[in-house]
């Protein structure tokens, strides 16, 4: 059975505000909760309909119904646990930075740290205005990488304008990326889905870049910004 | 104000089968819709809170609370419109043809559509058991991009023995698409979210490709079908 208490603490985790407050975030599905437990992250609570045999004097059987009650998803997934928010890593300026400036698409941004995971890119930025990386459509999204990329929320502008390597950003009339001479040491700077990159942001850019269209004149005006990104990271490691 | 039989027919149009039925499909937000106008696809019907100044009998201004009533949207945007199913075209072999096995998320399918009209890809395959293009959250996700893409559901094995072109397709083990020679004339195919291509479908493919992975050994198994769909595009193109 779940308490009053319990169940508000939950679904109050629903927003930012209660994150911050509480230090802690919801995970759901036997998958990512599994490859959370695996990581140095801490569990604070899991509620679950099957046990998952581990030593957690924090697991709680819930029935269906239970878990119906505090589930974020329209179908819930079998359990869903409670995480503390890990303290923030010192950014790692050997190799390539992903930063973001302003998206706010919780799956752009869960599918972007899967890339980032993908591609070895040990640090992302994001800008104060990006979604909230412990937003649970994030972590969703995610699918467990969210514990291997070291995640940082900056002013974007103050950060780009310490940084010592180049710093990227993809914009419409950039450079072809396909024939640019490309650091690996570098930031890489990807806009918001509506407006792309801000004006402040794009006054510190020293590096435009753009991916070529090969359809007709009358094709897409823009690439989705998680697709933008995974074409220009594949650029910047193939080499 | 809208009749019953007409909100009706709307909200029917949410399941694959009323759309098949009365060959109709949904397309909501004034951007979209305004895309949709300049194809050749028709109008059956324009309802939306201000006037779109076309020369068309089909529009009706509706208030806000009717616009409520009718949007499969949680904040509707302004606009709903009914378009007729356009006729299937005659598949063009010549270039590139993308094919999906089995790719259930509307939003996947819908990125890709969007990716295809990018690259200047003219024919996307669907296997049967790929979520409907029609599928108002595809629509949705492609902005536009689906007038300009010919798609078509298909038996994909059937489909994939009379090919005569080469087939490439994705997976894990594939060899490394950075290094591999690939032919500007033939077939990708992407397979499922969750068990990547069928092993129907897997017999039939002679060329295998796979996207290296960069980063340390646990990360993350796989990247998301619309991103890798993304990088893969991106290498055929490139060349």
């Amino acid at each position: 059975m779940l308490s009053k208490s319990q169940i508000k603490l939950i679904t109050s985790l629903k927003q930012k505000k209660f994150r911050l407050q509480h230090g802690l975030f919801v995970v759901e599905g036997v998958k990512t909760i599994k490859e959370l437990l695996l990581s140095k992250w801490e569990l604070h609570a899991l509620y679950t309909t099957e046990s998952f045999n581990i030593d957690a004097k924090d697991e709680v059987i819930i029935s269906e119904l239970d878990l119906k009650r505090i589930s974020f998803l329209t179908t819930p997934n079998k359990a869903l646990a409670i995480f503390k928010v890990p303290k923030e890593k010192y950014i790692d300026y050997n190799g390539l930075i992903v930063a973001l400036d302003a998206v706010r698409d919780p799956g752009n941004l869960g599918t972007i740290i899967r890339l980032c995971d993908w591609f070895g890119i040990k640090n992302l930025i994001c800008s104060k205005e990006t979604v909230d990386c412990f937003n649970p459509k994030v972590i969703q999204a995610t699918m467990g990488s969210i514990t291997r990329v070291n995640i940082s929320y900056v002013d974007l502008v103050t950060f780009l304008k310490d940084v010592r390597v180049p710093v990227y950003g993809a914009f419409m009339e950039g450079e072809k990326v396909y024939t640019k001479e490309l650091k690996q040491e570098g930031v890489l700077v990807m806009g918001n889905e509506a407006n792309g990159v801000s004006k402040e942001v794009e006054a510190i850019i020293n590096e435009k870049v753009s991916i070529p269209r090969f359809g007709v004149l009358q094709a897409t005006e823009s690439l989705n910004v998680a697709t933008a990104t995974a074409i220009l990271l594949s650029e910047f490691k193939r080499r």
